[in-house]
């Protein structure tokens, strides 16, 4: 028995997100990410395998870099390269938009999601008036100007560490709304706006619920200074919308 | 009757390529990019139009930016802002991923077939082992080095005004086989390389077929000297292989 990690970029928008649900069907139209990879697993070794993953991402979330581990009682006979090479072939025959980057035996004591030490997302934004055609499932459509300045100063009071309850979702279990947040960063590039947002960990919809938040202050609805009366609410009701999630992107996870 | 010019993107994954089919059904799967829009502006007017577009495209390639235009009967009230919203409601409701980037009334003697200058392709690569699940359908996946050097040496053959028979689909309708390559630039930035190719007019497959040779370079299966041979052989079969269309994007129309 060994420990392996793995390094996966996926399209999320045929998926009912990262997690295996109770009830799924093997071909079902809109499965979960991790049962699409452990039933290639199941096709490579035999074995039945559950996956461990550094951050579940949502229905129609992407991922340019996710990790997860796993154990294993097959041993490759050509190491860790066999393994990739085993699970593309699989999920490409499936037709999955899922691809394992890398495959690497880890120590046996090694969690993707425990020893993960942040987390980066990454929120992409196209400003124009025409629908998408080409990232139609890619990016959050604005077709208004946005006042990123103010998104700017509005972004400045949720850095750090605060209590999250008015930007997670109803059904987040942490038990504790707690939360620091590393970065947020703002590149504008012609009409693409791009929000990397790190921590070491996030709420469920955290990301989804502060953009939301601070479009509401790009069009102006809002006065920067009232992301600071919304994280002292506390009240999930008082902050913006969920930005649609076909936006978002899992970018990065380090260890 | 007036005369409009559309600027349109689509993703073309789901299409059998721009033109629409002698046969073709309203709801097939995989209808033509042409038919999409020609059945919006039907709902829009009730006219049956017929588009004339400046560059044809295949099963599976894309348009950041192609242009057509039609006549027909209706004044849009409101302008050519009018028409744009209608045909993407239209487009938007039938899930099409296709978007109408501007309309424009023009002169009744503008073709956007005739009056185009110049057409500019994109050729979109990926170098890595991986596949591809983000750009599944949007890059040619390579596993491979390339010896870009030796491809930008091979390209130079190509510049300039030549008899490209060698370099076009068997069953293209040209007459003339002669054509004037205005330029082809190559960037590399990580492991994605583009190539941008110019030219006032191509033939049919004409990208693809340079491109699949470009890669026989890149490989170093051919000298470079080898794609002048090819040229003054004058014989498809000599040419390299058709690269897959989803790596082919329709970039610019210049008139």
């Amino acid at each position: 028995m060994a420990r392996y990690r793995i390094d996966i970029e996926y399209d999320g928008t045929k998926y009912c997100g990262w997690q295996r649900q109770n009830i799924e069907q093997e071909n079902s139209e809109r499965g979960s990410i991790q049962a699409a990879i452990e039933h290639a697993l199941f096709q490579y070794c035999g074995e039945n395998i559950t996956l461990t993953v550094a951050g579940r991402t949502d229905a129609g979330v992407h991922a340019i870099h996710q990790v997860a581990h796993f154990d294993m009682h097959k041993i490759p006979k050509k190491g860790d390269i066999e393994l990739t090479y085993a699970l593309n072939a699989y999920l490409q025959k499936a037709n999955k938009t899922i691809a394992i980057l890398e495959t690497t035996t880890i120590d046996e004591n090694f969690s993707a999601r425990f020893d993960a030490k942040k987390r980066q997302y990454l929120y992409k934004i196209i400003l124009r008036k025409a629908p998408l055609a080409l990232d139609k499932y890619r990016a959050w459509q604005i077709p208004y100007e946005l006042n990123i300045k103010a998104m700017r100063e509005a972004a400045n009071f949720l850095y750090g560490k605060h209590d999250f309850s008015s930007f997670r979702s109803s059904q987040c279990q942490a038990k504790n709304p707690i939360r620091t947040l590393d970065s947020i960063d703002f590149s504008l590039n012609n009409n693409n706006l791009n929000i990397l947002i790190a921590a070491p960990s996030f709420l469920h919809n955290q990301v989804r619920i502060m953009v939301g938040s601070l479009y509401n202050v790009g069009r102006n609805y809002w006065d920067p200074n009232y992301i600071k009366t919304i994280l002292e609410l506390k009240d999930r009701t008082q902050a913006g919308p969920n930005a649609p999630p076909h936006g978002l992107y899992l970018y990065k996870i380090f260890y």
